[in-house]
């Protein structure tokens, strides 16, 4: 396994092709390096005990020890200690750890790949595992590129006045395809070893152009990370928060004419795995919220408790319901996920998939509640957060006593202290980074209206409404 | 195992102790052994190979095969069990199946007596273990009688006015106790043979008289079961809605000086045992309920699907979004049920305690939703629920055919079926048992604002702002 | 103005054709009877200094002083008096007045027949003033017949397999139409004088047979009354619980082949004026659901506030909450309705008009909120309302202290009142007329989708992207 | 009245005492004459017809055209035109209007100090109405300082360990007072002439120095205007978003002993009165928030369609459910305000005073559902608010035109204009200002909480049970 020293090393080496407020910069541009630092925490506490347990795995390739980041499921253990990872660093850094999109395309594609080898004789499967063991013995970071720009919602891909609203393949080769489009919404990508590739919805059968999955370098010749950061405010050193050393960096990646060697192609105009790899990644990654957003939940109901505990109202009976009720939330999604795993059951290729209706409403259970967990913080922390003037006036001696002095809530907490958790609180209520967990809370991994499909999908109405004929005496 | 036929044989011996509109009745009264229908099922299946699997179990007293209502949880897989049970026969009766709180409670006791032992060298513990063998062995049917009337919910059970508002010893002799008070909503008190008492909260140290659980047969002199009854209306033949055909009764047991020898005592006067059954109980109820009530939500679900489709509107854009709405409320239930029962541990009696958070977060958002479930339904059926004639006037010639003519709305289903669907909608959204799924939804098994309680008791919310307070830069 | 003795005789000679459990009877009948006595109170409350103010006004006809009931609103302040009648009269009966809907269509029907006159030169308005004068002169009582038996909900009224599904002119003759088809959900149609029918949608300018809007005595030949009734359980003289006082009837009424006579019509074929027919009195209806909704809600907060008091929890932070979250719930709609009344417009009949997003965005509320108050009290009054023991237990001696004694809560309260207060919440809660509170709370006047409807129309939603398209810097 | 130049010069003049990002500064400063910006239309559309009815009133001293903003209410009418004022504003800046705050703490002044003369024989209405003349004659703009540091919520002003964490009277002059403390959350401070302060609670009879209200010049000596900027992000002028003009500014104000000269001081000591002044500020402002809040509600209404009308699905049906209901919200306390100002009451001052109930339960109406209407937004415009790169990336030719294509949804609309609807939703979903809409939007005007208590104190609860107990047959 790789240390973040030398994960920053072979960044740094990369074709420069990220824009940033404008300017072509490269990965070892102090933005980038800072948007990294989350992600190294996976490279750093790999041989932290407390970490160990959760954080590696044994390839079932070679037996080798292996991040978990870079592990496909073997079974059930597998995917409850995936949950479990998510879980412990998503708490730890406050947010997305970033790390899991790569893996969950991969374990779809280790599926696909094989179903669509035993469907057609074509030969995905083997190519797949060639460049999963690549994946391991490097311990690269993989970024997930699903989200097509998509145009006109009410059109699909082949109807679209802009062919390229979803990426596609513009030219067949001996040695490969050229593909062009754009994946919206890439967490990471800017600094991931590779981006994966494949189709964000179900492709008609007579748009097998569409159909196209593959793994490339992302700094490949016609990509470009164009770059969004959301980040906490910077503060001076002694009121630091370390919430804000962790950022988040989204990618709008455009695929202009992008040439796609044949070993890295995956899935290539067999329109029905091209769906099913779509379905399969938001599945995966659906069973990973239910272990990230419990993380995320941990900290906001962290952050609930702490400012109800400074303003003195803790133990309040309507602040009492309001922490249970935050609380509730992350561990109800959490169970949905255990459940999601214990019912999950083996593919062809081996690899486990979580059981599709737990993971569905675990995830939208997060989806449709995130918004009320920040009304809660909302609630007990009041309008401080949004208020309460930033760092640097504390730099000036004329004032930084005054903000001190009446910021101060409850004896026995230091003035400092009560600052400083009103700063934190400022940057998850009121900061760029409210509208990354809220969004993110709402569409990362699916949309509460795309659980919605896969919960009718997989939950046997029919046999449901017999239950209710079976009671009412209609035959059936 | 006993068939229902010598089930109801037995009752039929039991001394009268009922009171049903004002009258006292035996237990082969028409409503009585109407009532006990529900439970027979839990007889007759036992050898449906349908059933068998989930609604039997090995007594591990013995080996012999016993009905896994009668069974003391000896791993996962049996909680896993327990809940599936719970499932399938709920939406088979489209309710409660009303033979768990016995086994619940039995299960608690068997956790609590032996902790009672091992700290006061009590012998609870045999003295259990012999009853619950003659339970396995007879196929007997308990009853948890656990809340108390409670008076003035300010004070403590010794500080009532009335010190009977909460069900306590009133004479301590050689060969047992006396006990006096009452208990409320005894579910099934009337068909069954045991009623299991024990408290109902936590019990001070100063107040041992009120720390008793005891088993005693529900006819016992001094015993009084007042009943109410809520059922579907009764229809004429041709029309039958089988949901009519379960209906449910609830005790209000008086226990007016009642004597409890002393091998039916399980706690006595070990107040933080008494405290500890009472909340062992609900933490196996809970549990429980997140098997019964995804029954009960697979029953509703399938009803509000049932209209929908008869409607004409099932794939109308908003009802489908209510249909998984409706389905992602049980199904999230489950799922933390699922998780409760894998996260188990094992208690030094042997018996599986169930996760204490998720069986909590599963019940409680059981809970908080029944209402909203109905509120969908109501959403779907409109107003015909309430509005349309019952039965007997289909019995008249002069009108029967506009019952039919005017109440069928799409084609493809007969009159006769469009009519008996919204009879059967009737009954479960306007009848005597509407107010019984919305209340018992609530509170059953405990109320949102019990499972609160235990939801902030262990979820370990120091640990949480442990995280904010590292986000934050604050030590801790 | 009559009194209610005078009503009761009236509609003792009418023709026998209600339908009752099977039997059809006459209007004095002991349900009918006891059905009547809700609307009683507006002939008996009429001189009642209290309710005097609200329960009458001045004819704009002849100047006489009429019920409110059958008053055409001549400006704002009768709107707001017909709103503030329906509170005050449904909180005394605790619910549905069962007044108001004749005069909400007959509101809709001067505003719709002068509109005709003036577009087609017919003499509608003349014909209903006529009417008019008529029912006033002799203070009668009218019920609305709207909702169609509707068929399949994708079809319009034309294209239904059964042309019955909308009630429809089947046959055309030169004193008059003869009519087929069933409105369902008429309340009170049993006691009421005069059945006023007219379209439930628009009707499109292709179905002119379905754009048919009249009078009609409620005993006319064809006519089919087929009751439902829901009522509070009956208890023993002792434990007499008022609100079993005032029970529902709903009829389901068959028009099989019924002569209207021309001076009775109203609309017949002008299709855009069946339709505004159709909103106008929705709008009327929901503008009055802003009266008496606050009233069923004063008699809710009420209820929930009193179990509170007797379980001494009045006081307890999350108790306040609630109490203070139902009562918000009236007060806002009863707000929305001032707001529609004081926002009203004159039409070219005089009559004033609500304002119809106010009224809209009112009724909605109370619709959307009818099952969460249902749930506040659910969660305040505990499992007891659908387990108390009923009536008939009380008066057996052996047992009636029992019951007293073990439902005695706190001290300062008679035990009798502490029965008496859990017997009025089982009625509400735990009985037939639990769904009835809920599914009209819903449904009644229009449920919140056809409100949803009536909202985006009257938004101005284009003025609203504009505000925003300003804000984007986009031109419009 | 001034123009808004004559405004900034004013500004211009005094004394530098705002300190912004650490550094002391003027009024000339950059960013407060951006912040001012907002405020400046209350002065420049003075004379626009299209706002003239709106923005202007007489005054009732001298009968001369005056400021609305500075104007006290004479009659309903005067609530209704202050509430459409409100709404019409907001909506024009997408936000705060920032200039109501003044005026309704000099509402509530003009009744409190009237009440305090009657009863104590002083005479501060007399200075009062001194100071509103000149305040009109100036046409100046006041904030309002009301909510205090507070120190630990459980103490009471006169127990906290610093007394300064509520602000009050430090030394007693015969010219004047000297006061110590901080004012929170006091929006345009740094651009008000004038800082009117009150107190934020009850007052107990036993802590006067802290029952004090005045009006002092904002930049007196000792006056510390520590100050937090919430503000879209800047973009180049091609892809300019009006929305980023409209800034926000809030002052944690630090009266760090400050002379109040005895004519400008208009409560000292008559708890009462502070009491009731600390009250009616925030049933004034309650009473705006029902004009402003539908305006941000229009803003927020407009830019959801917008985004589903750019995405294609306007029409639907799950989408126009989500239009109605964010309209809904706002329309809803639109009305409340109207009932508030409708059901009036004249105060012995003459200034008409709104209805509290209706007040209150439209302010909490709208702080429950802000996040609500955020997570509707959300839903529609999917992700990209948070992950469209910002725009000097537009201003690279590499990539600009990347943007422009991959952000195009439907045909009809240019790719720019698609652009400057993310951009704007980003800055409301995504940025500083979304802390500020939610958090203002659940506090501003006072938070659900205290309106609970308002509701509570107002609604009649007793009168309401009385109802429930006449329905029960129990004697009140």
């Amino acid at each position: 396994m790789r240390t973040s020293a030398e994960y920053f090393e072979r960044l740094a080496k990369m074709r420069p092709n990220i824009y940033l407020e404008g300017e072509k910069i490269g990965r070892d541009h102090p933005t980038i390096l800072k948007g990294g630092k989350t992600l190294a925490k996976t490279f750093d506490l790999v041989n932290d005990p407390k970490y160990e347990r959760v954080l590696t795995a044994t390839s079932h390739y070679n037996g080798e020890k292996i991040n978990r980041f870079n592990h496909l499921h073997q079974n059930a253990e597998d995917l409850l200690l995936k949950q479990e990872m998510n879980r412990v660093l998503s708490s730890l850094v406050g947010g997305c750890i970033q790390r899991c999109m790569g893996i969950d395309a991969l374990n779809a594609l280790s599926v696909t790949t094989k179903n669509a080898d035993m469907k057609y004789g074509t030969n995905y499967h083997e190519r797949f595992n060639k460049f999963m063991q690549y994946f391991q013995a490097e311990d690269l970071v993989g970024c997930a590129a699903q989200t097509d720009s998509k145009g006109d919602r009410r059109l699909r891909p082949s109807q679209q006045p802009d062919p390229d609203a979803y990426l596609h393949v513009v030219e067949r080769r001996e040695d490969g395809v050229v593909v062009r489009g754009a994946k919206l919404h890439n967490t990471a990508a800017q600094y991931a070893d590779e981006i994966i590739a494949f189709p964000t919805r179900a492709i008609g059968k007579d748009e097998p152009d569409y159909a196209i999955a593959f793994a490339i370098p992302a700094d490949t010749e016609g990509i470009y990370l164009l770059t969004r950061v959301a980040a906490p405010p910077e503060r001076i050193p002694e009121l630091h928060v370390p919430y804000s050393d962790f950022i988040d960096t989204e990618s709008f990646t455009v695929f202009d004419n992008v040439f796609v060697p044949n070993e890295r192609i995956f899935i290539n105009g067999e329109t029905e795995f091209g769906s099913e790899t779509a379905l399969l990644f938001a599945l995966f990654h659906r069973h990973g919220y239910c272990g990230c957003k419990p993380g995320l939940g941990d900290m906001l109901t962290g952050l609930a408790a702490l400012v109800a505990d400074y303003n003195g109202v803790e133990k309040v009976g309507h602040v009492k319901d309001k922490l249970a009720d935050i609380m509730s939330v992350g561990e109800l999604v959490y169970a949905a996920g255990i459940a999601a795993s214990v019912k999950s059951m083996q593919s062809p290729a081996g690899t486990y998939i979580p059981n599709i209706m737990y993971a569905n409403v675990g995830r939208r259970h997060a989806g449709v509640n995130i918004y009320h967990e920040m009304n809660i913080i909302a609630d007990l922390a009041g309008g401080i957060p949004i208020t309460l003037p930033q760092t640097k006036e504390y730099a000036n001696p004329e004032i930084s006593e005054f903000l001190l002095k009446y910021n101060t809530r409850r004896a026995g907490v230091s003035p400092l202290d009560h600052y400083k958790a009103m700063m934190f609180a400022s940057d998850v209520m009121a900061s760029e980074m409210t509208g990354l967990i809220t969004l993110a809370g709402v569409h990362g991994g699916g949309s509460p209206q795309m659980e919605d499909i896969a919960i009718l999908a997989s939950g046997n109405i029919e046999e449901k409404k017999n239950i209710a004929k079976h009671l009412a005496g209609i035959e059936y």
